[in-house]
Formats: structure tokens, C-alpha cells, sequence
């Protein structure tokens, strides 16, 4: 028999995996808010550069005490939500359960494992190009790579989530270290998330600006030596091969951009405020991503 | 006999500074450009917190080829007109000539010496709140202390002009030394002008926020540490009195901030680009500083 899942927060990456496994066949609970009824009616449309589908019916719920136990609680909440997460997950785990914080930056594993004393966690890095464009449609625009690590638990549920999602045409992987899989992830979106927002720009704009181009350098040379220093080895060539990398892509507005033009909380804690801080206890000040953070800081102040 | 003065660059800064001196009893020549026409027909209005008054008529000129030598040259243009500088000088300069640059930032004095190898150069440090609000029309809402160092010259001829300034009731002063004046006005420039456009905000929004402040803060730091760095012995205590003194003043939007709402290309050059070069070249990096010239140069590259 099959793992059972459930997706906590249907956006544009919840929606898009947890919409893969129950297309293949796999039993999938969908937490809802405001597109619960629209779902409900007309069910959950997935528009893919892999090919369109459509869920329908779909286990859609408006709240997680009408949901079954799950085996596997995918979350794909914005970590500004996760004050409510451990209240939100309890009516659905057993003692077996694993929760993926499908989430961006660090340190959301432990906050939520001091919560949950006895739950298996793991993490999950998309990287993904996706957007919820109205209530039940998601787009899914490019890449789709999803790298999964272990935060406590045993190694065996976890890959038999990577197998389910291979399973489903999700390009899945097991990392050897889920630390080692948040900080790369961090290289990039430091420097690109806060200053998409603090100049009002997308990728392509910022780096066909020389200075720019170096300030991003330095910042990803600011997250690697910071990685490092937190004891994880990422490659010196990374941010030189991020840069080029990004420049070829199609001009881009990261989640923090998107979620400063929809004036939603920007997620400041978890991409800045967390490496910021671990980088300091292990002895290392990353100064220009600490003015960035402080930058945001003010910004997210004046959303609310 | 008096000295003879002229203006160049007649907005808020040029016209307050000739305007008192004028209505004062010397003779002022003033350059204009698009209120050339208003000022002929209407004279030049200064309303002015310590009395408001009305030049008329005005010496006024649309090219420096119609004027006459003269002995002491005010400039109040941008930095960032700072290319036809020397060419609008040459008309009307003769051999003891004093030229006062009245601008912000760091190495324009070293600039026009280079290009007027003759010419006696001072600057001056203005600490004013004043705009100009229509054609020929200037407010003075605050301050207005002018600190004069000389450059090249001799003393006395910068002293008789620091004189003329306190017989026309400007609170003026001979610092002993330039370069110091400068670095001591940059310790408030450098974060706050800067701040204002990336964050399009004015010093009180700035300023109510922790993160801003403490970032301002640690700015100001680099600024106090580069001049002492540079040879300039500020004071360590200056970054907490500035902060407290800003805290304190009405809500401010700094000479770059109204470049940025005005569409006018801001003085990075002088303002940032100068400074992180000089402490660069004196073995300190000022990092957070240098960032925000990054910022800066990207804003800068989008308004033109």
C-alpha cells in the first residue's frame, strides 16, 4: 500500500508535487484557503511545460480537523506562516508521519522540531518556476528539480517520497545533507530575492548592471565562505557559475519580488535573518548580506 | 572696494548665498539658465526663515562669455555638471580669481585644479534646508551655516569672503581644513542621502525603523573610520550625535532624494565613488558604503 500525503498550503508549489503524486495515482489531502471552493467546484488545474492536467475530484479541505493522518505532510506555506504551522499539522500525524518543509532558507527544520518533539521532519529545495495565477490554476513555467534532506527520521521514508515523486515524473533526489542542500540554495536566492525588492527590479535588469553583477558576487562569496564556515563545503566556483548561469536565463522575479508586489510579509527571517545569525555564531560577519537584510527589515516594516 | 562675486548655478544653494550677499550691498553677477527670463523681468525672491526679500533688479546672465571678470566665483551647480565646469569658468576668471566649490561629496576641488591649474580653489560646506519651488523663487526653511576651506589660494582672500558672509548675516566659518570639513559632512551624506533613494523614504521614516538606524549607524562608523584612515581625526562619537541630531530634525528628504523624485541623475560620483576610493587607497574597505554606491550606480543607470 502506498504512502498517504497531504499538502499543507496549495500554492504554486504545493499545488504543482502534490498535484504530480495524485495524478500518478498516489492518495493526496489538499489544505485550501481561499481557493477551497473554486477547487471543490471545478477542481485543481495544473498548466505544465510538461503537459496540462487537471484534478478532479480533488480530497480538498478547509481545515486540517477535517483531514485524515497522513503519512507524509508536504507544507508549502511561506515560512512568514509558520508561527501557525505545529497547530496546523497536529490533527493529521501519526507517530510515523514525516513533514517536508518544502520552504526556502534555514533554521525552519528546528523551530518546528522543537514543537514537534517526536515528529520525523525533512526538508525540501524546489528549484522551480511556478505561480498560482487564480484560485485552482497553477502554472507551471520551468525546471521542477526538487532536492530532498533529512532533518530527523529514518532515511528509508524519505526515499520512498523520492521514488513516489520519480514515480510521477518529478525530477527528484535524496541530499546527503540537507544543511549542505540550504545553504546552496542560499547562494542564490540571498543576493536575488532581497535586491529584486529593495530596487524594484527582476534578474535580468539587475545583472545587465556592472555593479550589480558584482555586488551579487560578492554576496554568493559572503553565503559560500558563511557555508563553510558552518562546516559545509560549497565549491568558491559557485558563485561565478550562478551568476553566468542566471544571466542566461529568462529575466525572472524571484518569490520575495512577487510577494513584494502582492504586499505580502516577505520571508526576511528564514533567507536572511537566519544565515545572518548562524554565519555569526560559527565567527563570520557576512556584512553586505546584513545590510541587505537590514534593508529589508525596514521594507517588510512598512507592508504591514 | 568691494570684492566683485559671481554665481554659477543659481538653484537654491547658489541663488540664498549670492542672494544674501547681493542684498547685502556687494556686487553679485548671477548665471541662469531656465529662469534667465523669469528673473529679468521679476528679479529673484528669497523667502527666507530669517525674512523674506526680493533682488530687483538682478545681474542676471544666460552665458558666462556676457560676464564680467570677477573676483570670487560661487558654484552651486550638482557635482554632476561638474564636466562643464571649467569651460564656464574661464570667461570670467582673472588672475586672482577664488572659485568656492559649494557642493557635497569628495574630490571636486581636485578635479577643477587639475583643469584650471592657475586658479585660486576653496569649497564650501553648506548645512541648509532650501529649494528652489518655481522659476526665480527660492525657500530657506532651515539652517544655513556655510564651513569655507581653502584648497589653493592664500588664507586672507577666503577670510575677506568669510567676512562679506557674516556682514550679509550668514553664520560663515574658515575651517582650518578642507578636507576634514568634508569627511565631517559625509559622516551624515553617506547614509542618509543614499538611504532616502533606495529606500524612497525621508530621514524621520528612516529613522523610526531599528534596523535603519542601526545601519546608519554602522555607515557612519565606516565614514569616521576612512577620514581618520585618510588623515582626518573625526571624532568616534560623531555617528551617535548625527543620529540623535537627525532624530531630532523636522522629516528631511536630502538634496539626492530630490534628484530622485526629479528625475536628475544623482552625485554618486562624489558622494560614494570618491570617498570609497580615498579610504580604498588609504588600506580601508568601507563596505556597507561601497553597497550602497552599488545601489546607486544601478538607480543612477535607470534614470538616464
Amino acid at each position: 500500500m502506498g504512502l498517504k500525503y497531504a499538502v499543507i498550503g496549495t500554492g504554486a508549489i504545493g499545488g504543482f508535487y502534490g498535484g504530480k503524486l495524485a495524478k500518478a495515482g498516489n492518495e493526496v489531502h489538499f489544505l485550501f484557503r481561499s481557493d477551497f471552493e473554486q477547487v471543490k467546484k471545478n477542481g485543481l488545474q495544473i498548466n505544465s511545460v510538461d503537459g496540462d492536467f487537471l484534478l478532479n475530484p480533488v480530497h480538498a479541505y478547509h481545515s486540517t480537523t477535517d483531514m485524515p493522518a497522513c503519512d507524509v505532510i508536504l507544507v508549502g506555506l511561506k515560512t512568514t506562516a509558520n508561527h501557525q504551522l505545529a497547530s496546523l499539522l497536529r490533527p493529521i500525524l501519526h507517530e510515523n508521519s514525516l513533514v517536508v518543509l518544502i520552504q526556502n532558507g534555514l533554521g525552519v527544520e528546528e523551530k518546528l522540531a522543537a514543537e514537534l518533539p517526536h515528529t520525523n521532519i525533512a526538508g525540501g529545495l524546489a528549484f522551480i518556476c511556478a505561480q498560482k495565477n487564480s484560485p485552482g490554476v497553477i502554472s507551471h513555467l520551468d525546471l521542477g528539480r526538487i532536492n530532498l534532506g533529512l532533518y530527523r527520521g529514518n532515511k528509508e521514508q524519505l526515499e520512498q517520497v523520492c521514488t513516489d515523486f520519480c514515480k510521477a515524473g518529478v525530477d527528484a533526489h535524496v541530499a546527503e545533507s540537507l544543511g549542505y542542500a540550504r545553504w546552496h540554495k542560499l547562494v542564490w536566492n540571498v543576493p536575488f530575492n532581497g535586491m529584486c525588492v529593495v530596487l524594484n527590479s527582476n534578474t535580468d535588469r539587475l545583472l545587465e548592471n556592472e555593479s550589480i553583477r558584482e555586488l551579487s558576487h560578492e554576496m554568493m562569496q559572503e553565503v559560500v565562505e558563511a557555508a563553510q564556515k558552518c562546516g559545509y563545503n560549497l565549491d568558491n566556483d559557485l558563485p561565478h557559475k550562478m551568476i553566468n548561469m542566471t544571466m542566461k536565463m529568462e529575466p525572472y522575479a524571484p518569490s520575495m519580488k512577487l510577494d513584494f508586489d502582492n504586499k505580502r510579509t516577505l520571508e526576511v527571517e528564514a533567507i536572511y535573518s537566519a544565515p545572518v545569525k548562524a554565519a555569526q555564531k560559527a565567527g563570520y560577519k557576512m556584512k553586505k548580506v546584513a545590510m541587505l537584510e537590514q534593508q529589508l527589515k525596514f521594507i517588510n516594516a512598512r507592508l504591514s
